[in-house]
C-alpha cells in the first residue's frame, strides 16, 4: 500500500519570537499539502514572563533547571499563549490545527530525567515506546494538524519540559510506519554550508557517505555535528528523509523544489 | 438509530482551586461511562498570575474587562496551566482526555462583544453555528475526552474569553443531534434546594410546569432564574436532561442514581 506523505515541522525561537516571521512560516506551513505536524519550542518571552513574576532562571553548570515555578511557567507559555495563538493563526489560514503537549490524547510519554550529578528537576527525556503514533494518526486522519508544544507526561500526572528537537524526532520515527515521514528542521540558517559565512555555499544533498566525508574534511564540525548525527539515526530508524533549512524558504517544499540541505540515505 | 449517550460537564472555581476536590472530581468523571466533555472556568489562579505580573484587573461600572495583557494572562492560565495539569490528571486515572480551546479544530467560534456602553475587550460571545459539532464528535468517536477551557477564537485569528457555563450549554445543545446528551452543572450546593440554608431541602426533579410553579412561589428566585431560564432553554434546544450539584457528588451519576436536581421535560 503506498503511503501518504506527512512532514513533522519543528521551529525554534528564531521562527517564535518575530512576529513577521511566524506568519509568513505559518502561511508556507498551511500551504503545504497532505499530513503534517508542527513542533514549537519556546522562545524568549517565557523568560520575559518568568522576569515579570520575579521568577529566577536557575542554573547549574551552565545548565538550565526546571524547578517547579520554572515548570509552571514553561506549561503558561508554551501551551498557552504560544501554542493556542499559534493555532489561531494557522486556522485564519486555513490549517485546522489543534494545540496538544505530550499528555493531550496521552501521544508523548516520557521519563523525568535520574537525577545523577545534576538535578535537572522537570525534564523528560523520551524513551522507547515514549510516542503514541496511533493516537497522533487518529488526529491526521480526521483532518486535523496537530501542532505539539515542548512538553511532555510521565503518566503519572507530571507534565515534562522536553527538548522540542527531540519530540519532533521521536514523532517523525515513530510515524513513519504509518505514513512517508519527513521531518524538518527550521534552522537560522538556509541549511548546512561549506562556508558557514556564505549564505551561497549551501550542501544540497547529504547523504551517510558523503557526510563522514564533510567530517573528515572539517567542512561540517563542532555543534552541527550531533544535530546531523540525531537527523541520519532518524533516517536509520524509518525517516525518508531530514531536511535542514530556513523558515523563510519553507514555501520552496510546497513545489517539491529543492530547500535547505536534505539528508537521506 | 439508538444515539450514544454523552455527558458534558462543567466545573467552576469552587472545583479548580481546591486541589483534594479537583482531586475527587477527576477520579468521580473519569468514571463515568460512556461519551464525555468537560468545561472548566478559570478560578482564583488567573487572579493570582495576573497580581504577581503587576496586571491590575479592569473593571468598568462592575463589570470585569478583558484587555490585552488580560487576554495573555487567562491564556496562558485558561489553556495551559489548568487544562494541561486537568489533563495530565486524567490521562493519570485513565481517560484519554485531550485538552482544547475553542480554536483547536476550530471546534467554538465566536464574536467579539459588540461595543455598546461598555467595550469589555476580547471577550466573545457564542452565536448561532458557533459550535462545530462534526469536529467535537471525530474526537470523540475515536476515543478522547476533550477538556475545554473558557477560550474561543474569531476564526480571524484572535482569541477570545468566553463564559465557561455559556460554552458548556452551546457544545451540549449543538452535540444533541449527535448523542443523547446530558448536561451537568458543577455547583456550590447539592442542586436546588426549597430551602438555601438547609443542604435537605434538595429538589430532586424539576420540569418547566414544576418550574413556573416555583418561581411564582418564590422558592426559585434572584440568581437561580437566569441559571434556570439556560437550562431549560438548552432542554427545548435538543438538551435531554440538566443536572445542577454538588461535584462531590459526581460519583453518584456512575450507577445512574439520583445526583443534584435534574432539570427535563
Amino acid at each position: 500500500m503506498l503511503m501518504q506523505a506527512l512532514h513533522v515541522i519543528k521551529i525554534g525561537g528564531n521562527v517564535i519570537d518575530n512576529s513577521e516571521n511566524l506568519h509568513r512560516f505559518l502561511k508556507d506551513f498551511t500551504a503545504l499539502e497532505g499530513h503534517k505536524i508542527l513542533v514549537h519550542g519556546g522562545g524568549k518571552v517565557a523568560t520575559q514572563i518568568s522576569e515579570s513574576m520575579g521568577i529566577e532562571a536557575k542554573m547549574i553548570d551552565g545548565r538550565r533547571i526546571t524547578d517547579i515555578d520554572t515548570l509552571r511557567v514553561v506549561t503558561m507559555v508554551y501551551a498557552g499563549l504560544i501554542n493556542k495563538n499559534v493555532v489561531a493563526q494557522l486556522q485564519r489560514y486555513g490549517a485546522n490545527a489543534i494545540g496538544l503537549t505530550g499528555a493531550d490524547g496521552n501521544m508523548i510519554h516520557a521519563r523525568k530525567r535520574p537525577v545523577k550529578t545534576i538535578d535537572y528537576g522537570f525534564v523528560g527525556d523520551i524513551v522507547e515506546n515514549s510516542i503514541n503514533p496511533e493516537n497522533i494518526a487518529k488526529l491526521l486522519d480526521a483532518g486535523f494538524t496537530p501542532v505539539f508544544c515542548a512538553l511532555t507526561h510521565d503518566g503519572e500526572g507530571q507534565l515534562l519540559n522536553t527538548n522540542a528537537d527531540t519530540i519532533a524526532s521521536a514523532v517523525a520515527v515513530a510515524l513513519s510506519e504509518h505514513y512517508e515521514t519527513t521531518l524538518v528542521y527550521c534552522f537560522e540558517k538556509k541549511g548546512v554550508l561549506h562556508d558557514i559565512n556564505d549564505d551561497d555555499s549551501l550542501i544540497r544533498e547529504i547523504n551517510p557517505e558523503h557526510y563522514l566525508k564533510l567530517k573528515e574534511e572539517q567542512i561540517i564540525h563542532s555543534g552541527m555535528i550531533p544535530k546531523l548525527d540525531n537527523a541520519f539515526a532518524a533516517i536509520s530508524c524509518g525517516v525518508k528523509a531530514v531536511i535542514i533549512g530556513h523558515s523563510d524558504d519553507l514555501g520552496q517544499l510546497k513545489g517539491n523544489t529543492a530547500f535547505g540541505t536534505r539528508l537521506s540515505n
